[in-house]
């Protein structure tokens, strides 16, 4: 039966299945699955999906089903209803169940503690492998699935970890502290969910203790959930390069485009700036329509050159491989490529131009004005990131229209200035 | 001393200090440490300075080092070298391994074959937990980490796998084939990396089987590598979404220079192309020179929107998101949303323009141009990716180019073409 088939999809295969089906289809197959409807899916569908999901169902019925999740996957769906709501779903849980889950609700948005999960393995230092062994054949309130189990004293202070490839090498008899490993990458959990994953990776975690600000263990972060802050992440910084906000696709016509009109509205003030720069020089274009012709490619190639520098600077800015030592080394780089390439292409272009027009001065012009919009672009495609950084706003989503209005300002000016200066124009 | 801090550090953390240092330095730390270099090291840095150690190393040395690594790392420092050396080098190892690095090295790059590592624990099914456990307590040749044992028949057909936590948690006594479970997400060898990293991600796997043609367990790969993988894949997106290629911070002045200007050659003609357009109405822009003064705006406007659903489109192409079932519901969406901000743009230009040249006409003219425009920049933001992607291109690498040529063209067209035929210039 079609029942039979979905409950046995991955959870992730279902969160495809409702993300697929339209939205009334998608409340009855949550009625249809009854008890037996995995909430788990609801972790790994769009927001504005699950906010449609969660807000049709009960309350009682939502705090019926977290209770069954790890504790950070009843985050992940808690922690976007409203304060009310929230509040009514915990008042319904266990006691120990909502102190867990309020504790994790309270640190900050997009931090290690909000992505923790608060079930764990842990055991005193002086308990030997056997004793561990058995303990964890017994206990049936384990995690469903862990890769390490920590160490720690009475006050839950966390005095290092096994992974569970140890245990199985080592002989029954061998105490625990004998073969536990400092944890030296503990993450406390105020640390914002993109340090952690890079933590993560520099070091090939599995799992990472995060403690409170006492060293207190407080939960842990899995691998598999810092894989989708590694894809979040990633997909921010390509979508605000883009200048597109936290847009999702099965977002509304309505939500898509509000969510894109502030960037176009910037660059609508941008590109009238430049119309401005141009209007400057009418009397100048008057005469020569040629300028007009050309104009917009020194400011289109000043663009280009710019977004290559500063995409470059800002991804490198996001895995954190440029920093104050070598930034002085990379700023040179791109200052010499932006002169060379911008030699290069003044001289196509000047052939280009002055061939078209028949006019060495018309080539020899807008050649001049290509180096110095290149050099702008290097300039502003390497220090406007570095300086947004800096300043502690994110690179990605604003060093675009900076750069861009760098470019087609410097360019037009650069040209039509040029050309009324050594025609003797306007 | 010296000799010692470094022997402490992390391989990623040697590979930073490497990184950091001058080319001449790299070297004489790579002889400081003789033998306690790890050469795990060279598989976290910029390919660039990777090669350059690498090739001012004698190959003995290489073939001595490689045999400490894991197969996966020794394929990633090896796949770079040229076939001679190479060869060279495998002909030193002992037979097994060379067998071993040669049937990775022959998978195609970027496969899991090729980034899988063939060291894995496996065992017959008739095998008790108590076997097993006791088999790897006894046995020194295991992998360093390992995150599930395999099940395979006397001819390395893989039968399914345990997770190292069933099987601490289960009695000695019982039988493997008891408590593993199929591998449903087996991996072949020649599957794309990219799409191996999404099976990881969609399952929450932390190794995966990888089998030949003939089922048969051939390596493993483990979810700190697909990690790498996923960030390379995610820079590899970034990167060519701005024009860039293959480039590393690490790169000289020459090489960055020469890996930017395809892009930026490709660039000048299409704008060399929307500059002809504006050729076409040179006559009219001459009878009207507020013409050139917002033309810009028109083109500007139109691309930016492109950009914006470009960026979209490819991501969603990236993650697989997008697929023939809700393409047609997203293109509908984005046109509507293309018409929506069209109207929206076109009013807000129309009443600056209109005013600041005092003509209702040119208004009425811009504000139809600017429908038209964002209208075929989002026509052009969602179908060109994915044409590009159905004729099996990479739609992150070619997209920019095509959608802005489309809105330059259309733009500058739409507009002045508009402007003649109102005013009956040209
Ligand atoms: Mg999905
Ligand atoms: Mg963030
Ligand atoms: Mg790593
Ligand atoms: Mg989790
Ligand atoms: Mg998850
Ligand atoms: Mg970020
Ligand atoms: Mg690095
Ligand atoms: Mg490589
Ligand atoms: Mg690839
Ligand atoms: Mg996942
Ligand atoms: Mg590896
Ligand atoms: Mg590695
Ligand atoms: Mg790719």
């Amino acid at each position: 039966t079609l029942k039979r088939d979905v409950a046995d999809l991955h959870q992730s295969e279902l969160g495809d299945l409702l993300e697929a089906l339209m939205p009334d289809q998608r409340r009855a197959l949550v009625d249809l699955m009854g008890a037996d409807f995995d909430f788990g899916a609801l972790t790994e569908i769009d927001e504005a999906i699950r906010m449609e999901i969660v807000d049709s169902l009960p309350n009682e019925q939502i705090a019926q089903a977290v209770q069954e999740l790890d504790s950070d996957d009843a985050v992940y769906i808690l922690e976007d209803l409203d304060e009310e709501d929230q509040e009514e779903i915990l008042a319904q849980l266990p006691f120990t169940e909502r102190i867990r889950l309020r504790r994790s609700l309270d640190y900050p948005e997009e931090t290690a503690g909000r992505r923790m999960q608060t079930e764990f393995v842990a055991v005193p230092p002086f308990w030997t492998i056997g004793q561990t062994i058995d303990y964890m054949r017994e206990d049936q309130n384990l995690p469903d699935n862990f890769y390490q189990i920590f160490v720690i004293d009475p006050t839950f202070k966390l005095l290092g970890a096994v992974d569970l490839d140890r245990i199985l090498r080592t002989k029954r008899a061998v105490k625990i502290e004998e073969v536990m490993h400092e944890t030296r990458h503990a993450i406390p959990a105020t640390m914002d969910q993109e340090e952690a994953a890079r933590e993560f990776e520099q070091y090939d975690l599995l799992s990472a203790a995060v403690v409170d600000e006492n060293d207190r263990l407080v939960g842990v972060l899995t691998i598999d959930d810092v894989v989708d802050v590694i894809q979040q992440e990633a997909e921010e910084d390509l979508l605000r390069m883009g200048g597109v906000g936290d847009e999702e696709l099965s977002d509304t016509i309505l939500a898509t485009s509000r969510s894109r009109t502030p960037w176009l509205m910037v660059n609508l003030a941008t590109a009238i700036l430049a119309s401005l720069v141009i209007g400057l020089f009418d009397a100048t274009i008057e005469q020569m329509v040629a300028l007009a012709v050309l104009m917009p490619i020194v400011a289109s190639m000043g663009g280009n050159a710019a977004t290559q520098t500063m995409t470059v600077t800002v991804r490198a800015l996001a895995t954190r491989d440029i920093d104050i030592y070598n930034a002085g080394r990379i700023i040179r780089r791109e200052t010499v490529v932006g002169i060379l390439n911008g030699v290069i292409f003044a001289v196509v272009i000047g052939v280009v131009a002055g061939g078209w027009f028949e006019s060495f001065g018309l080539g020899g012009v807008i050649a001049t004005a290509m180096i110095i919009n290149m050099l702008a672009a290097a300039l502003a495609g390497i220090l406007i990131p570095l300086l947004l950084d800096r300043l502690g706003a994110d690179p990605a989503i604003a060093s675009s229209v900076f750069v861009t209005t760098v470019t087609d300002v410097v360019g037009f000016f650069a040209f039509l200035g040029l050309a009324s200066l050594w025609f003797g124009l306007g």
